[in-house]
């Protein structure tokens, strides 16, 4: 269970993390910003939801403990908490005891693809909703342990489906499990000189089979492309039996059914083993910091360096707020020397951009970096101590969220994207939206946004929201901005560009893909998991519901 | 009627067009070659295939005429001899009075995008099998006329959805109606500086809509990617509606049902409209010549360049054969010269390698040039002779075929891929495979290969055979050798690189995306098109039959 202790306490961090505090000069900041009263909120004490009687029938537990053995079908409280929803705001105010958390009814641990499928029968069989669960990082409700119309529902975690399968170097592809976290694939590909490349801010928690599922992107995108973009082959666990896709580097037998599964949300099945374009480790890396003068100006200089494909693997632009929220968290001098050269030059709304280059050799860097710079002609350099401090705190979001809930401040993120030309429309309207939606009774919003994922016809807007919490409604609070937010992007970009949909995305689903769009996903399911038990109330959405 | 007028003829020949026939060389060597005896078969006269009386029931007529204008429902002869299937050899072995040939009861030509769903729902109604018409250059029978269990069934021709409706020159988009020829789109472009890049060899007929239905890979696509690539949105035209997809650069909004469309080859809608990622046009190219001693070596040489990011946008690796043939057919004194001077550095077995470099401008090709050069250090350099010879031939080989049919050569391509540590297995296998068939009665076929779309994992194998015609059984001489190519390539690799599945490759689709993923297409089709009117017997495989 050690893997999973932090779902249990209710946050992401691990006991005695040492970036898990808030400085003293950030709460002083957010006091002053965002009106946040110190005394506002008590911290919670771990985890106070309450975990009810497992509902799985003994029956049903005898015959998946005949499939998987009797010791992995998990039924004590701990096991089960653990399992019960993600890392979303959301579900972090639920574990705190506000909101209702749904909880499996038991953890079935199955060892290896074939058992998978054969839970799978069994559920179906019996009626027995199934959430498929690896990391248990999502963080739109994907994991949530919903039972759709069943009487019990199961968490079906992959984490002995741990194994580096096989390793093709010629052909540059390796086969993983669909359990393995991502930090154990690179440890497993390094030993044969191969990365991934694919490091999202979940990293130290997703899992391979996770990355599949729900299409994501890390923060490397621009050098490596997205997950999907490396999956030459998925192996998937349904109702119906084994399902593999995938022979060949490239195909027009018939329309891409891999992309079919990927993206899927364990809705059609359970991906047990994805096989995946790997690529030679770096041999060196370089991060630096940049600044340029405005909003539109950063994106512009963005947009140039990826249609002129000089980017660095990581390229990575920060609003005016995200900027200035990045400089008051980190604080100290060297913020204040940064803000008076900047002041120097004449910069007035200063946004950080973070370029990191890896190549496999120092010439091949700088030839890389050459071809950067000269893009970047009209940006402020801040060298290599900016670009290494992003680095080194890439991973530290998901930290300093529990933080500062427990400090009384409601932090979520979400994420869009838009083609170049309505991006800072886009910008624009969620961001009035959440600002407006979360300014009220003197709570101030902080809507900070940042562009961390580009390509040749647009972008990624990334939005980390800040404000007081509502001792009142703390759930509605965050719903309402939310919505106001899907409800602006839906006119003008997509609803999730690497979250995935879940079940905080599916009500905004058919305005992105069509009513037909939607009749197709449930055909899919139908047909693949004519029962319904997988993963009910994720990805398709049911009949529209406005929150509170 | 005019741009379609070579199928009434029965090949792909403009009349008069120079470079329709074969030279006296050639056929000398054919002789030699593969036994060819130049009496054996008559120069057939342009199609002598029958026209049956059409089908379609006046009032059915009426309705589409109301909804198209009644001039845009043709029922002529030649009008409807023009849409009767593509352009694979066994089409035009049917048009040259061999086979069935099945022929559409009329054309519809529908104005746009609505036209076009109402048609669909009209032929829905009234129990009419619907073809979707582009360019007419397919060569799996993805055209053919066929009725499923309908009474009737016209051609759809998307012939007047021919605008460019938009283009955003920031984003780099272009929305293009489905109808639009290659090189129409080309030129319109041009006019905005832009350019898709995309030059398969059916690049002077075949349309926007046909690459994308089909997911058609072009000469260039390790510069500019596949079609599908290209792809950022779709409109579909389906009996329950129009369809849209495709709102931002990337997004994990569930799974990219774009990737279910594009491929879908009419059924499961008609595309109507396609929005398309274009490029800036380049400024300089530059196409050469090498040789590589050997296949292994060749294919060595072309992974490394592709792993290593150094290709052309152009990369082109002929086997043996091919490279033996190609030196034969251009004849003369420079090959004698190319002969020699590749003895005299000691090449046993030559491959020829065509790389095509584009530019922006003249200095950065000329890095891409070296960064190659220094990959291809083994490589013996022909020069810029060979390769704008095949630059300025790159799309004469569907005319070369007219003229050896002519002949009485049978004269067929197919082609595959395979990640590169199964390629060159999968290349000694299919051409045993067909070798192995088409050898009897004195006939010795020419099987010739080459990779020409290279990717990380992986490469295409594209296969030209030349043999004599079996003037007893010319469809069966052919369709024995596709199924043994066919089930030497479903153990090794995919069916169908490029060329889609049409009717050809269905009865092997099943052993690709296994028994699920053909349910799933039927359930995907069941959704999209209840009565089953869209291109029936194309890429979803009914009951398995074997060759004659």
């Amino acid at each position: 269970m050690d893997h999973l202790d932090h779902l249990v306490r209710s946050g992401w961090t691990r006991a005695g993390a040492a970036d898990a505090d808030l400085p003293a000069h950030a709460s002083r900041w957010l006091a002053a910003r965002t009106g946040l009263r110190p005394a506002s909120t008590p911290v919670a004490p771990g985890s106070v939801a309450p975990v009810p009687d497992s509902a799985l029938p003994a029956a049903v537990r005898a015959v998946l403990g005949s499939i998987v053995g009797a010791e992995h079908v998990l039924v004590e409280s701990p096991d089960r908490l653990a399992r019960a929803g993600g890392l979303s705001y959301l579900d972090l105010l639920r574990r705190r005891g506000a909101g209702d958390l749904a909880v499996p009814d038991a953890v079935v641990v199955p060892a290896d693809p074939a058992e998978v499928v054969r839970v799978l029968a069994a559920c179906a069989e019996h009626g027995v909703a199934v959430v498929p669960f690896g990391g248990g990082t999502s963080v739109v409700g994907g994991v949530s342990a919903l039972r759709g119309g069943f009487d019990s529902v199961i968490a079906l975690d992959l984490a002995r489906l741990d194994r580096l399968v096989s390793v093709d170097p010629v052909s540059r592809l390796a086969v993983f499990q669909a359990g393995v976290p991502a930090p154990v694939a690179e440890r497993l590909l390094a030993r044969h000189g191969f990365t991934l490349g694919h490091f999202p801010q979940s990293y130290e928690r997703a899992t391979i089979g996770g990355f599949a599922a729900t299409r994501s992107s890390g923060q490397a995108s621009a050098g490596y492309g997205r997950f999907e973009d490396m999956v030459a082959g998925v192996r998937v666990a349904t109702p119906r039996g084994d399902w593999r896709l995938g022979t060949a580097p490239a195909s027009a037998a018939g329309p891409d059914l891999r992309r079919l599964v990927v993206g899927s949300e364990g809705a059609f099945g359970v991906i047990t083993e994805v096989t995946l374009r790997v690529r030679p480790k770096p041999v060196v890396s370089r991060h630096e910091g940049f600044v340029l003068d405005g909003w539109e100006a950063g994106a512009e200089a963005v947009r140039a360096l990826t249609q002129e494909d000089v980017r660095g693997a990581v390229t990575r632009l920060s609003d005016p707020e995200e900027t200035e929220v990045g400089f008051t968290m980190n604080g100290g001098w060297k913020t204040r020397a940064v803000r008076a050269y900047l002041r120097a030059r004449g910069v007035r709304e200063p946004c950080l951009l973070v370029i990191g280059w890896e190549a496999s050799s120092a010439a091949a860097l700088r030839a890389k970096r050459a071809a950067t710079l000269k893009v970047l002609r009209g940006a402020v350099r801040l060298g290599r101590p900016v670009g290494e401090a992003w680095r080194r705190g890439r991973f530290s979001g998901p930290r300093q969220r529990d933080a500062l809930m427990d400090a009384g401040v409601c932090v979520e993120t979400l994420e869009t994207a838009a083609h170049w030309s309505g991006l800072s429309a886009l910008r624009t309207a969620v961001t009035a939206a959440l600002t407006g939606s979360l300014t009220r009774d003197g709570r101030r919003p902080v809507v900070a946004c940042h562009i961390s994922h580009t390509y040749e016809t647009g972008a990624s807007l990334y939005f980390t929201v800040l404000v007081p919490r509502d001792p009142a409604d703390p759930v509605g609070q965050w719903q309402r901005a939310k919505h106001a937010a899907s409800t602006a992007i839906t006119t003008l970009g997509t609803i999730t560009h690497h979250h995935a949909v879940g079940v905080d995305h599916a009500p905004y689903l058919s305005a992105e893909i069509g009513d037909l769009g939607v009749d197709v996903l449930r055909a899919v399911k139908a047909e693949l998991d004519p029962a319904g038990v997988l993963n009910p109330g994720k990805l398709i959405p049911g009949p529209a519901t406005a929150p509170r």
